[in-house]
């Protein structure tokens, strides 16, 4: 069961002016499962995304970059779940093509308005038909108010749906950010996530938004890992209608930016830790801060180290305070100059190493005390600047074989 | 139960003329469980060793590191297994420290000619007055022929006891190889390995000798990997006592060199493998081989993607062909400018996938009927230069977890 993942309350997700959401049954994978998405765009809406960086990254991804690469006016976006469409070569592509222009014809718009989105099983055709197929029952559905059920509908091996809603007053204006995402295996996203979906009525310019979908991406679903596999379908997409009227967001230095880029913010990070609470097999929820480093990038290179570790996972499963390989972890992580006299390291409030080893204050009862919470915090403290990075993982279980050793049958 | 691992019969292992071993109890962990290992040295024997990159290497890592650098006549080692010393500061130095001193002033030599070794939990202190209590029993019990003994002695969460031996013709001289070597989990060498220890009667060099070490670790030790994790107290030491009497090996482009390396490598493989075998919870032993690669390193750095990877050793562990997990790896391995367009991956005898996707000629049935093996090669030929490399695995099974949720209790 997922780590306090609260049930999803669709009354919660506020609608995004501009966007319409339809769902349908494709039977790609599963007989009547509804597995198809269709995501309409008003006119005018400015769409920006991040994607995996996988060489063997699906057809889908390469028709997304493609698409976003030639024009700025997406219309549509259109996502199975059952199939990948990755490792399936040219085919492949012509397969997500024929989505593409299929979604065009129907809604008027031009293929290239189209990004095409696919999750589940690796080297396996895509049954582009059956997609297609379905297309006019999920445009006969489109609707403001489907959040919840295209949250439903864009799951794996997930447990529950993710998504989160905010809103924030912008320039006199209120602004709605809404997002959905999926993902539970395969988890170890760089510069994208397996799928996540964000949309706001915001006016905002498009190179800003650009630049957020890369920043809320690096401190959300790039800072996530539940096996330290990088999927080949990773896509992040943010979405602005422009529907709320707001003066455009340009100015990277004005109030209303940040306060729009910590709501965006707050909604990735909520997307992409549901991932986590929902990661195969997680009994706990593992936050791992790294403070006072010289850069970023060592903060974040210590904590994937920690929340990669498959020793370190299964004694959190375990319930067992086996901190020793919390320090075994930080060592073979690429910190090249890293001092282990000076570090400290804390399993929630208790200090735990300090000077190379285990500190004189500490019992093993205060690690026991610690280690039976569903949710616990790691902090390395590098003490040797300023910089800081968190990362989020889950615990590794019996039952992540389980599902790994079963996902095909 | 280990993967093929053959039952370890003592009458294979030679001698090694100049080594003599002593095994003893010290209830490091376990009361009346033989575990301190004391190797004695003939006077004049070269040693060389390389050791983990890991910055919270353990403290008698450090002195092996320092001993080795202050004088080349080493004449003792000793190990304990239960306990790491690792994670303990200036107070972990000081115990490793006094180990030293009292077996050298048993053995009337210098401490800086004794080596010291650990392995077991990290963070606890090590009780090093119960190992200096053993040391007599130890050195009573020193003997050519107790390599089985010392296999034993030095094992951690191993099922079966691992060593290898081999005799090859040098000069018109039998010159003896024999190894043991340790470890089951926390396996991801990173220039060194759990524990191993090889050594010949051949005349070797200071110079040469110490170049093997690195070159047969790189092919032997360094390419194996369990979980990933690179443990705090890897270490790989070469002995040569030079009592066999050959010519000094010291010109590397003599055929005397090369038949001492061929077999040194051999028998270095043969340990790393057993490790494998005997891999935390393995039910499969994996031969992951790239070929046609443009350096050693993106081979290296491939296989490794694979792997480490828990979802392909779920799969291999539930024998499913679920083979877009290896492109996946491939995919998200650090080589830069990979094309997966003009790669190619077997499994065994059957080529899976290539020109991006699955190939033409596979089916299901073939993948299952390797997939069944109790031993299976992976072969990602890359086609783009002429090395290859090498890297073993096993699967990822529920023992795994098992074991190490239950490792400290």
């Amino acid at each position: 069961m997922p780590v306090n993942l609260p049930e999803l309350d669709p009354s919660q997700l506020h609608p995004v002016a501009g966007v319409e959401l339809g769902i349908a049954s494709a039977g790609v994978k599963t007989p009547g499962r509804r597995d198809v998405l269709v995501m309409r765009l008003a006119e005018g809406s400015r769409v920006a995304g991040v994607f995996t960086l996988n060489k063997f990254c699906a057809a889908p991804v390469r028709l997304c970059r493609e698409h976003l690469g030639v024009r700025g006016d997406i219309r549509a976006l259109v996502v199975n779940t059952g199939n990948a469409n990755a490792g399936t070569g040219l085919d492949g592509l012509a397969r997500a093509q024929r989505i593409c222009d299929a979604l065009a014809g129907h809604l008027a718009v031009q293929p290239q308005q189209v990004l095409p989105f696919s999750t589940g099983v690796i080297l396996e055709p895509l049954p582009a038909d059956k997609i297609v197929d379905a297309l006019p029952d999920a445009i006969a559905d489109l609707a403001p108010t489907h959040w919840a059920e295209a949250a439903r509908a864009i799951m794996t091996t997930d447990v529950a749906p993710k998504a989160a809603s905010r809103q924030v007053q912008i320039g006199g204006k209120t602004v709605t950010i809404t997002g959905i995402s999926k993902g539970a295996g395969m988890i170890h996203p760089n510069m994208a996530t397996m799928l996540g979906y964000v949309a706001t009525d915001a006016t905002v310019s498009q190179a800003v938004l650009q630049k957020l979908a890369k920043w809320t991406a690096d401190r959300s679903f790039n800072s996530i890992t539940v096996d330290g596999d990088t999927s080949t379908n990773d896509s992040y997409i943010l979405i602005a209608t422009g529907a709320a009227g707001n003066a455009e967001i340009a100015d990277e230095t004005s109030a209303d930016f940040v306060a729009f880029r910590d709501a965006l913010l707050a909604v990735a990070q909520t997307l992409a830790q549901a991932i986590i609470r929902d990661g195969e097999g997680a009994t706990k929820f593992m936050t791992v801060n790294v403070e006072g480093g010289k850069s970023w990038d060592e903060c974040k290179a210590v904590g994937y180290a920690i929340a990669r570790s498959p020793l370190i996972k299964t004694a959190f499963f375990a319930s067992d305070p086996n901190l020793g390989r919390i320090l075994c972890a930080i060592g073979y992580s690429a910190v090249d100059d890293l001092d282990v006299e000076t570090l400290e390291v804390w399993l929630g409030d208790v200090l735990v190493a300090e000077k190379g080893g285990r500190a004189a204050s500490y019992t093993e009862e205060q690690g026991q005390r610690v280690m039976q919470q569903a949710e616990i915090t790691v902090t390395v403290k590098l003490n040797r600047g300023s910089e800081a990075a968190t990362v989020w993982t889950c615990d590794f279980s019996y039952d992540y074989v389980k599902i790994n050793a079963d996902y095909r049958s």
